[in-house]
């Protein structure tokens, strides 16, 4: 496994490596989830292809300064993951690396980022399609793994290939769960003991709201109500939103009539933990 | 020579061609100035490789409506001129083609593209960066061939590459003039016949300035004054701006310490011609 932290070291590396290219972008602080996204990874570019996995706390996605600071960094065991799972290639730049100080150009997304975890964190959205976007340019992938966990992430990111013409094909896989029912997420280990009691709530919050949905009713002030009312019989989550929307535009539904799903993001302390489920009329 | 309008035909159709792939983007209009650009790019792509020319009247680069539809259409003319050329395909995509109704994407430039040109067009280069950058993906080209003419805008494009890591090399070529000095322009033939007598006066205007450099002087306003002069001897031009800026960063100066360019846009009617010069320390 050859570990790089230049874009153009990484460009000459890959040169030398079979296609296809599959990459999985990460933040580091590696769990199950990636590590699942790098199974799904190695799948896709088989015996010939080569799997790519970066590891960067973007700067530019953080709106909070203390979340960029807080946010977990475990470089050493994230590699030690990353060889055992058979990944040839980690790209782990700094951010030097990534970003001149006179930076100009953004990649902007005006719909699908408006709402939800972009509503509460302005720029987001933006900073985390240039980077990805970065990441596909530098890499030359022909793929691209991510974690259906981050769904809105996702959308946004298939909307910017879509709209940019970004000939890279995005694999969403479906979240991994602690056996509770928490999803797992680098910023899991940032909770409290109690805190993590707690936290299966938002997962049982959103299955609760979906037998509702199962039972007939389509409004989605009941549906939001049942979840709410789960989330609320803790004291120790405070809710940033709990939404249900159109699951293709992302934007807010007050009637269920076709695909959509019901979105909440919490905040157990400083962490911010999201969780959503699909429902399907 | 192929002519494709899909961006799925033209990956389709470039499959099957040599590389490298040299990208010549234009609105149409041919003339001697993107037929230079077309020679460069035969160059570029040598006996193997492939030049692809796109004719694209890109609307969201248009903030004024009465400038898209005024831009001149000579498709015929232009499949004619690419053909003689040695242009093996070109893609000439309807709006539709390139952009959904829901786009909701795209790649601004924040610092480079407020001045000049930018400044009295809101929008513009935000919408050629984003037009550049799906026909760079559409194409998969290694290089890509622009006039000097639109200095700004290959500012602005360089800028582009190397913020988002585009692996794409970009190719200046230097401005096509007349034989009385005016830069060749699609929108010179929507001149009157007295505005075009009079429209060298642009390029006198910079070359006067220049010799006022050249004479010591170190000072804007000095230069300046020698262009503005020159323009105001007609009453024909409306100047828009008139700006001396550092050659990289391109923000106004007022002593002249670097390479630096004098730039001009100005009003016949309603046509709008740009032009500049070099001043090199």
């Amino acid at each position: 496994m050859t570990v790089v932290t230049q874009g153009s070291e990484l460009r000459t590396v890959l040169a030398g490596h079979g296609r296809p290219r599959v990459l999985v972008p990460t933040m580091g602080a590696l769990h199950a989830g990636h590590l699942a996204l790098v199974r799904r990874a190695r799948e896709l570019a088989g015996s010939a292809g080569t799997v790519v996995v970066s590891i960067f706390v973007n700067p530019i996605q953080f709106d909070r300064a203390a979340d960029l600071a807080a946010y977990p960094r475990t470089l050493e065991a994230d590699l030690a993951a990353c060889r055992e799972a058979g990944v040839a290639v980690v790209f782990a730049p700094e951010a030097g690396a990534m970003y001149g100080a006179d930076r100009s150009v953004t990649v902007t997304e005006s719909l699908l980022s408006r709402g939800l975890c972009g509503a509460a964190r302005p720029g987001h959205f933006d900073g985390v399609c240039t980077v990805v976007l970065k990441l596909f340019l530098l890499s030359g992938c022909e793929a691209a793994v991510f974690g259906e966990k981050d769904f809105q992430q996702l959308a946004v990111i298939r909307r910017m290939v879509r709209d940019l013409d970004v000939p890279v094909a995005i694999i969403g896989h479906p979240t991994v769960r602690e056996p509770d029912g928490l999803a797992l997420s680098s910023r899991n280990v940032r909770l409290s003991a109690a805190q993590r009691a707690d936290a299966p709530r938002l997962r049982q919050a959103l299955l609760a709201a979906r037998e509702t949905f199962k039972s007939g009713v389509r409004t989605a002030a009941e549906v939001l109500a049942s979840a709410r009312q789960h989330l609320e019989e803790s004291a120790l989550p405070r809710i940033d939103y709990l939404t249900l929307v159109d699951a293709e535009s992302l934007q807010a539904v007050t009637q269920i009539e076709g695909p959509a799903v019901l979105a909440t993001a919490v905040f157990y302390g400083e962490v911010r933990l999201i969780d959503q489920v699909r429902l399907e009329p």
